[in-house]
């Protein structure tokens, strides 16, 4: 999960995922839109049973308000909440598993604040079900060819590795940047990620005031998803001044035409 | 506003309350379902301008953790925040103006809690408008005849007040008794109050489970709200497992007919 605000308990039922799914919540900095639902959603689980950590990735600061907030609130809670402090300014890699890495993303906004960025690891390559059968090659040797070895046939012909295999899905990511001021560097960081999350709280008729409060306008949002060469650029965090948000979409559709918006409940597929 | 959990700011929303309108916040006690909105809403009315001073009255724990919130999340907010600690073992008025007075209510319950009795101050009686025409009575007097003064007239005969006005409308009161074990004397302390909130969490089938944790059934809602000689009880506070309240609600007006489920965004009218 990336950042949690109020209410994010009545999302996620709304949205139906489970929440034993969630094991790791990733905070890009400490504005209420962004962090007052945690402890709320924490309190819950517990209360549902759960009994597997929570990883919470933020700035320190972060550390010692939670330590307050679960004595307070949560003191028989039946799983541990581990707080990893996080430092914004540095793009590092934070958490890594068998599938998947996550870097941070250096932003500038009003406080300290970073973005996060989840690439898949590369997957071995699909085995070629109609080779392994021609040249009757033994279950034993599938992982082998899976980690890229040629096969000796009992006459000792070689078969290329490249004859066994199909290569496998080119590993997605995903990158979330908000909230930030316009970053004209930002895609050196995020080059060639699939999709690109950008905060565009502004059209550009109010660049400067997005200059002023740290944040960014759907053009500049756009700039960074075509910069970084990316597939996919979603809008969000729009201004509540916009009732309408097809201005701002058009607006990010004039640089880069595979914007969405970021619209209540709507679901992306990362591809 | 009594009791503030996560969520509050979008259910005020959806009931119109002018959030202007709230100057005094009565938290009961520091479980999240009925504190974790606090920060949200503080934070929110900071953003839409607000320079009036809000009043939050709660045990004294709540104190030291509210001011660390308003430090990390509204430096800036542009009104003052006064927390008023609550001694939740006395019943005691905590707040009064020149309409009404508030007092706390000894709960029981698995942390420090009391319920809040609001009472409408006694209003002047009305002036009857026939009589003061009748007797020619000068404006200057009204005042005078309002707070029982008889009228003397030229020939020196004396009206006596009670002809001149009809007694106004008798004082409302409202009292809120959330979260809390049955507590046979509760009566006591909300004697004659025309409107009482209760607590059913469960009903008589978990009478054990009740006092276990410290909860109420819908039978010893309605024995309090009986005993109080009240004229309406709302029953809420309910767990989860009750998909249907309705037995909830039968099971209290075998004992006390006038009582009402508190369902999501209900309005009830104090008589």
């Amino acid at each position: 999960m990336i950042d949690c605000g109020e209410g994010t308990q009545t999302q996620l039922r709304r949205s139906r995922v489970r929440f034993t799914k969630i094991g790791h919540v990733f905070i890009s900095h400490l504005h209420g839109d962004h962090v007052f639902g945690l402890i709320g959603m924490i309190s819950t689980f517990g209360m549902l049973g759960r009994t597997a950590p929570l990883h919470v990735y933020a700035t320190a600061e972060l550390g010692p308000m939670l330590d307050a907030q679960l004595k307070m609130f949560c003191n028989q809670l039946g799983y541990d909440v581990i707080f990893h402090p996080v430092d914004t300014t540095r793009h590092a890699i934070v958490y890594e598993d068998r599938a998947v890495t996550v870097e941070t993303i250096p932003l500038r906004h009003r406080v300290p604040c970073c973005g996060y960025l989840f690439r898949e690891k590369p997957t071995l390559p699909h085995i070629r079900r109609d080779m392994i059968d021609c040249y009757e090659i033994p279950l034993s040797q599938i992982d082998n060819i899976k980690n890229g070895h040629d096969w000796i046939t009992e006459d000792g012909t070689v078969i290329p590795n490249s004859r066994l295999v199909e290569p496998s899905e080119p590993p997605r990511s995903y990158a979330y940047c908000s909230d930030t001021i316009y970053l004209p560097e930002l895609h050196n960081i995020i080059k060639g990620v699939t999709t690109v999350y950008h905060e565009a709280t502004y059209g550009s008729e109010h660049e400067a005031m997005a200059k002023r409060y740290f944040h960014s306008t759907a053009a500049q949002a756009a700039q960074v998803a075509a910069d970084a060469g990316s597939r996919h650029l979603i809008i969000g965090h729009f201004s509540s001044r916009y009732n309408d948000e097809t201005p701002l979409l058009e607006e990010a559709r004039a640089i880069f035409p595979e914007t969405s918006l970021a619209s209540e409940g709507a679901c992306f597929e990362i591809v």
